[in-house]
């Protein structure tokens, strides 16, 4: 059967990572290796300047004290017995659209899964206060029973979307682009009980692109959004623009 | 004159910041806000859970306790008097080429400067013992001339790697892509003096894709590399593949 | 009923806490109010720089991302519905005797609570692979029963270890005072896998004052030990002797 | 000549710290082991789970990525070439007095000299705007030369606070016991931008014991007060209560 590896970055009592890890096994053996605790925004951090430990909560469960990151590439160099064969990573309390995958924790994760042998897929849902994590579970079971019959790339990335509705109020699966925010609302600046100067990163801002095409406008539709995400973050359209903009050596001496 | 944020990953009192701040300063105002520690690896990370405090340390020199992208989110969305015109991140003492470039704070911290009036660009000196950091600050300094020349658009993202050489040995400046690493080598196991596993994170994987046209291929052959950066994670070539791979609806019931 | 607040620094899942949270159920209503993780060496360290998140994870547990010392502290100041009687604290897997007071977690946390109406309790069982958790919490609630028959001052500190033997094999409850240990073993140094060079706090030292009427002697003799801990940390019998000795301001001009 | 020792939990970039390393060197040779960063309210915590790094800043400053106790610890247990004579720590930005002492990182620094061949000094300045830093510093200095004239036992931890007067306006020098604090204001209860609740540590209790012969009193007379320390936390005189008050063995079975 399939080694299917589970993370997240809610941690690894989060219910959405439950309700996944459940799901999954009717598809293979599945091995939860997931943060102590909540590690949302951790983007794709690594921790190099201290050693992780790693405790087995349950027979296929096992927390880091680590980034999502963290948890992937033990689980993917050498930590466990055997290499799994895919990530699956969520499922997160919340959506991870447009400009938030740069700083999704689960969406890290399953970039992590980049050199396994099949795609790795991150699944959120797109509400805070998540009621349906089994809808976006089965959309999960259901992209995975489609790689089986038509396999992709193995280093693609799906970063998909699913509105927080019963599964029978789905209206389908799209393939999507990012959307794009608009820049961050302002630094909340604030004063601590000792009366010291603190700032709070402020909620991200308001949606600028979001029409037809993009992740926001399919879920907004009652639809799962699937992104197909890029590793190599090279801008492949402007190199050649940039070689012709860059000031030539001569010229600088 | 042009306001320029200065920001790193090392922390800001490293030298390859204060090189870079110094010599950015004969073409505009230069203000550093960057992490009170060394932050590498750090990625995208922003500090959602906890407000951060900020010390002005000299009087433009500010230091921040987060993660370098928390540093320009920070600055470019409040905390300043003045929103800066871009952003220039660095000297990382240590090349950031290839897939490196996914878990960099370095370039997290230039990618954080999209929102502003010029490209932001992040620079990388390729070697762990620098030596050389005014070659890799006077490229900066002539890119940035070279925009006022011959603007590019705003959101556009430089990742420079300088080989760590004196500037008459330059061999050139070179458009390049990422190259792309193998997998990462194998976790390091180990324990702790109370008998306990801990587990580090094991260097870069080799060089895979390192030819002509990388970056890692520029560097090595004397010219410092310059790849422009994606912020927009989608591979949009892939969507319409997606589109037509994807289960449709009607099938899941 | 009498209502116990029960904390420690092995965090909120550490079976010594839940062995402990489960046996004082037959004296009153226990709330556990605990580290979400392992804080061990945690001392009396309370969080100022950050505020604290606090999440029920069962009716009458509740998991804090702080030290022991924040969990008793909240606890204490008006988290709670109804402020507790007491605090007892543990069951710590590993002993806290002699001079690794100053560092305990475990007995820091029952400090926090020498505001309350009863005596506070600090347990630990004095093995690091331990078996007979019930042997500790039973010697808790005899105590606790005590205390109900015959009161104490409200401020009294108890630190209780307690062997590691099934409840038939223990000899007897001493009231002891702390041992003392030599200096700690040296600073271990290694070089991490980027070869840098990092530190080991080491071993603590070997006994020195271990003799009769120690926590230490009476330990390793079968039997619990009972040392009233002092919260004031005023020598007081050295006051006299400082006040002779000091340079006397005339003196100093 | 003497070989101090100078830590503190303010960073070793403090103003505090800084003053007091410069003044003692007209008494020897003086090194600085401190932490990177404010470590305020840490206590005596150590760090067991992962190593610290330390950085040479300064001929003779060392940083290091750890609490008060962790610089100390390191520097006495062989990270230094030559074991110091003596710790002082400080000086501390604002006041070290009753139980406040349970909490503080810088009386904790002084602790953990315990093991040397001199009395450790804890040295704060009971104001949050210091401004008369020489004149705690010059307390430090005469307290060390009356030491030379006058040993006392090598285990003495003196806590020593300084109203923030210049010198010529000091009262004299008086020898305290810690006074005493109500019970702390109550825990604050708030909200995160993201509309999640969060708890900030209230500010300490008012004074409950401040009479004369209190450190609190000295200092609100003008007086630096000097308060032995007690590192054997066992409070004595409460041990033959305790042992009458234990249930006997024989009565728990």
């Amino acid at each position: 059967g399939m080694k299917i590896l589970v993370s997240n970055d809610d941690g690894y009592q989060a219910p959405g990572l439950r309700c996944l890890a459940e799901s999954l096994k009717q598809l293979g053996d599945v091995t939860v290796v997931a943060p102590e605790r909540d590690r949302s925004g951790a983007s794709n951090s690594l921790t190099l300047e201290r050693p992780l430990r790693a405790h087995r909560v349950a027979p296929d469960v096992i927390r880091v004290d680590g980034t999502p990151t963290d948890c992937v590439h033990l689980a993917v160099t050498g930590f466990l017995d055997e290499e799994p064969d895919m990530v699956v990573s969520g499922i997160n309390a919340g959506a991870n659209m447009g400009d938030d995958v740069l700083y999704s924790g689960t969406v890290a994760a399953a970039m992590e899964g980049r050199f396994l042998g099949l795609p790795a897929i991150a699944v959120s849902l797109t509400s805070h206060q998540p009621q349906h994590f089994e809808t976006a579970a089965r959309v999960a079971v259901e992209l995975i029973k489609r790689l089986r019959e038509a396999p992709l790339p193995a280093d693609t990335i799906l970063n998909v979307n699913v509105p927080d509705l019963p599964w029978d109020a789905l209206q389908g699966i799209e393939a999507t682009r990012l959307g794009r925010r608009h820049k961050s609302e302002p630094v909340i600046r604030d004063t601590d009980p000792r009366d010291r100067t603190i700032y709070w990163i402020g909620p991200a801002g308001a949606e600028q692109d979001a029409g037809p095409g993009t992740d926001f406008h399919a879920t907004r539709s009652g639809r799962a959004s699937v992104t197909p995400i890029q590793v190599d973050l090279t801008r492949y359209n402007a190199i050649e623009a940039i070689a012709r903009w860059l000031p030539p050596i001569g010229t600088l001496r």
